[in-house]
């Protein structure tokens, strides 16, 4: 069983610079497996990155070595960091992007990347993604003690995310993605609607478009319904059946949500 | 040599939920080799998905294992099934995107998968490909018998396509796909023009547009021309050398094309 | 340690063409390590091709096979060719594509493809990275010996390219590619740049738009602003903090750009 290094950057598909990394990787562990999570995160959108990952990396094998890099920051004082959470393995710049995951699983070792002796002999200014992390995550899946490549660290950078509110009969979200079929995924947790019903009683409002009812899937409803289901990230998302929401509707990420009842 | 599991989605390039995908695969069997056939199949569009298959599959090794997800009903009563055609192996939807495949190589065995004791343990509603194909396939790369999914099928669902009529010295068929550089792909196949000749007393006729003669390749004609030639899957092709015919002529799948001597 | 096979292509990310090509590999070889450089070079693009090879391919480790698809004469009498340069191997039309990285590293082997036994049986007309360079890579892979595909050649294909200008106080160059963040990229290396100075006294002209001073990276000046430095693969770039400095500028490849101090 090889080791499993996935990548994720903002450089965009079909980006000569994933495959840069690729080469430095293989370069020092040729018998890893590599696997692509996402190079179409929006051009330095930390925020979008790092939802990315929340959903995505738990799906992946224990001792899996995850290296994001959305990093507009590269080439100042911003940190590189090793992280580790439950049995994930994560080499990014410490701008945000880890924050979201280390809320739900509390890292048991934080490394800030220091020791060049695991970089590329030449660093550039502007792509550590290919100099210092990818050689970086090589190296640990050939078994390098991540101890070794700096020093402790305490916290990881956090941003400032909308909070959901729960009040009595209501729940205040936010859209917060949408995915390639243009449904809008929000931030309310299927947990939170624990005590909400499923039926008409219940009222989802985002923007100006209202919906009743929380169905199981789109085919629970005619083509070109409005409506609102438990997605398959645990999160209420709102869709319009057989097309996108998003673009029929004009939504955006940050458009709140109520569900009133 | 490790097992070959493809995957074809209409999920997007760049998706994450590929990626899950991948993740939930390499934790049941880390050594399987994992090839994207496409994930820019149009959302929902089954026929499309289908023909994708049609060119590819064939040239994979025995014992392949194809996944593919596009599949507007799920959650709904479509089955989901494991399918056996000559030497390579099918998940997917039951909901046409087999058929065509099915109908040029019968499938020796069909199983709907009904054992959840495959799949992950919790199953959403609205991504049965992650939840139940991909385990199901990471399974049977590792040798589970496909009879232990579920129970025999008798046959496949069809979608209805339209037919290539032949009649003396005319040929009338569709135009049934395009390519990424805007060549248009026909049904009429090499075989069925056995008996045209090639030379300019053949017409070919696509919409408004007509052309004289059957060429080998893209080459034989100056830029900008627009050529008919038997295309790389044995099928005619209409195309302007250098250009995109689709988007210069406004020419979208299921165009008639007529040809006649 | 398996083989690696790169495949770089103008056949769209997301192309099927493409997976047509891994499986006919994967037929042959079931072993090899699959990369995609990049499969978003414009079509037909032979010079956008060879720019991106010439950043990668140094970033792969000895013995890699490299083949490369952007092929607009494909059927007609352009040779298809194997080439070793330093401790890489490419498999390629001869058209130009590999003429670059021969200049950098002269080529110690070049063969011209001419035996049909290590080709698909039956070869398209229209699609020879998947009838003749696929299967010929994979076999490579295996351990064929390159003298065994067809003749030796003295030279590959040179294209012309726009040469850069120095003199006294002056640099001459063009922009070459634009990455996928819109930074404007030059041919201006690093080295040619040795004696110019970093600071306000050198001044970058690039269509109607000056900026003075060479920077170390983007986070060095504020959002917004348009800025010189050295990029990641050693060039002269051009960016626009934050933004895509070819979109807001308007500017494409062939663009003159002069520094002068």
């Amino acid at each position: 069983m090889s080791a499993i290094i996935t990548l994720t950057t903002d450089f965009g598909v079909g980006s000569p610079y994933v495959a840069a990394m690729k080469g430095v990787i293989l370069s020092i562990n040729p018998n890893v497996t590599l696997v692509d999570i996402s190079h179409a995160v929006e051009h330095q959108n930390v925020r979008q990155g790092s939802l990315v990952l929340e959903d995505v990396v738990d799906r992946f094998p224990s001792g899996t070595i995850h290296v994001v890099v959305v990093d507009p920051g590269v080439g100042t004082e911003r940190k590189i960091v090793y992280a580790r959470m439950g049995e994930q393995h994560f080499v990014a710049p410490d701008n945000g992007l880890l924050g979201r995951l280390a809320q739900r699983t509390p890292p048991s070792r934080i490394i800030s990347l220091e020791n060049p002796n695991f970089w590329l002999p030449q660093v550039s200014a502007t792509f550590h993604g290919r100099d210092v992390m990818a050689p970086v995550a090589a190296r640990l899946s050939l078994g390098l003690d991540p101890e070794q490549l700096g020093k402790r660290l305490d916290r990881l950078v956090q941003l400032p995310w909308p909070e959901v509110r729960v009040a009595g009969n209501k729940i205040e979200g936010t859209v917060q993605s949408i995915d390639s079929f243009g449904n809008l995924i929000t931030d309310i947790t299927a947990d939170s609607l624990a005590k909400a019903p499923r039926g008409e009683e219940v009222t989802i409002t985002c923007d100006e478009h209202q919906t009743q009812g929380i169905f199981q899937t789109y085919a629970d409803q005619p083509e070109m319904t409005f409506l609102a289901l438990i997605g398959s990230s645990g999160k209420l998302e709102l869709s319009i059946v057989g097309e996108s929401a998003a673009a029929m509707l004009g939504i955006r990420v940050g458009t709140p949500v109520v569900v009133a009842w």
